[in-house]
């Protein structure tokens, strides 16, 4: 199943994804968030049969959890990129977060802010909490995921080196691309040979497969679900791979006009352009 | 004025402060962050004529605001602690974030986890927003403060240690003390010459005023609202003095019993007790 978060003449919902268009399951759960919380993703589907559709060609897509208690990212957890930012070996996942107004959905803007033009793509697999937790075991982890999403975790370079952390680059309102919606485990399966390609107007700019990670996704749930209780809807943007725009010769930022697109095996397309803030 | 976000009869709630008592006004905003938003805390106060009050031995104390949208913290922000710490010095603030989860209440305990003994002090000054915005001017960053509390930033050493972003160490449940209440900036006046004093156990174990911080207040909310929207009820702890527990030798750690205080001329005494996760 395939589950979006969107707007409607200026109402947010949220619904089934069914072909080229969505079936409107707002009058079931206020967002999706709350559905992934009351464990009811499947029987809202269910309920799909009856419920008002939507061409997705006239929807505003929104990022796939608009609202999440936390949204953590892990840095640096692809040995290419780690290389290729000179950082050395580590034996936890670096870890720091975003704010739910840093996201934005499929199809919408990347914004370029007026303070900067180091803009950068970081195509990342992103995964939706499910099942809420503390100390979760590597062994149970994957049974708290309710599914699967493309993230591009759009950063201001400048902004990230000011000072050894990473937040205010990460920050940013609207760099943040999140969707196009979330895909549940069962239309997944196996992550780990999954590609993940990221496309900067067409070109191939990052390109891996999943199992090329360096802490896995559920080392990644226990060591976070150490440090805070994970919540149903909570996002974890698991790591992007080598390829970054900031560490070329020359470097190579991302500008109004251009189209960002980070595409996941069996998860899907999130396509983004750019636009400089106004 | 003073304002506490607080819980009676299993119920969530907020209200005036008077000597020994408190104005509930939950009945006229939901939140303080809410009151906040409207810009309704003088038209809430008059209000607290009439309203049910609370001896504070009755209530037990929420953080401050107990929902933010955003905490921002400084890191490294007195020339005393950055030198304890071996940090270079830097042309911007050091930001990084914590999840609302990771607060607690004055007079609540502060929980050491059950995976780390390193669990530290950190006594601040917090800043919340009023009137929101982006891309502050210096001149104008007084105009966007609703109120002023104390702050202890409790932090995790090795879980902040295992990589260079200190996310994980800043967001154990139950460790960021917030409290006692805000209290608003025609109360506390300048804020350049207030005393802070962290204490454990009776001990004074920080002690600065505030005009020895590197980045001012003015400076701080000018480079936070660069990256992101400041929105009313965001908190800002604006950093620690030197004379953290694990700068000391040998490391001071707070254990289970200890009694861990921040006390800021005209703002308050925050205190919050320790305990070893259940």
């Amino acid at each position: 199943m395939k589950f979006a978060s969107f707007q409607i003449d200026n109402t947010a919902s949220w619904g089934l994804v069914e072909g080229d268009s969505v079936a409107d399951l707002g009058n079931r759960y206020p967002d999706l968030k709350s559905a992934i919380a009351a464990g009811a993703l499947a029987e809202a589907a269910k309920s799909a049969i009856g419920a008002k559709r939507h061409p997705l060609a006239k929807i505003k897509f929104l990022p796939v959890i608009p609202n999440p208690d936390k949204i953590l990212c892990i840095g640096l957890n692809y040995e290419n990129h780690r290389k290729e930012t000179g950082r050395t070996e580590v034996e936890n996942p670096t870890v720091f977060g975003r704010f739910a107004n840093s996201q934005t959905g499929h199809l919408t803007n990347i914004i370029r802010p007026k303070v900067s033009t180091h803009l950068d793509f970081e195509g990342e697999l992103a995964i939706i909490i499910g099942k809420p937790g503390r100390y979760i075991q590597k062994s149970e982890a994957w049974g708290h995921i309710a599914g699967y999403a493309c993230y591009n975790e759009g950063s201001v370079r400048d902004y990230q080196r000011h000072t050894h952390q990473f937040t205010p680059g990460k920050n940013f309102p609207s760099t943040g691309g999140f969707g196009p919606y979330l895909v549940t485990p069962d239309e997944v399966g196996d992550v780990g040979p999954l590609r993940l390609q990221t496309r900067l107007n067409g070109e191939v700019v990052q390109d891996t497969t999943i199992d090329q990670m360096i802490f896995d996704i559920p080392r990644q749930i226990e060591y976070c679900s150490q440090f805070t209780r994970l919540e149903p809807g909570d996002v974890i943007a698991t790591g992007t791979p080598g390829g970054v725009g900031s560490r070329r010769t020359p470097p190579l930022w991302m500008k109004a006009g251009d189209v960002v697109e980070v595409e996941i095996d069996k998860v899907g397309l999130l396509r983004n352009g750019i636009a400089d803030e106004a």
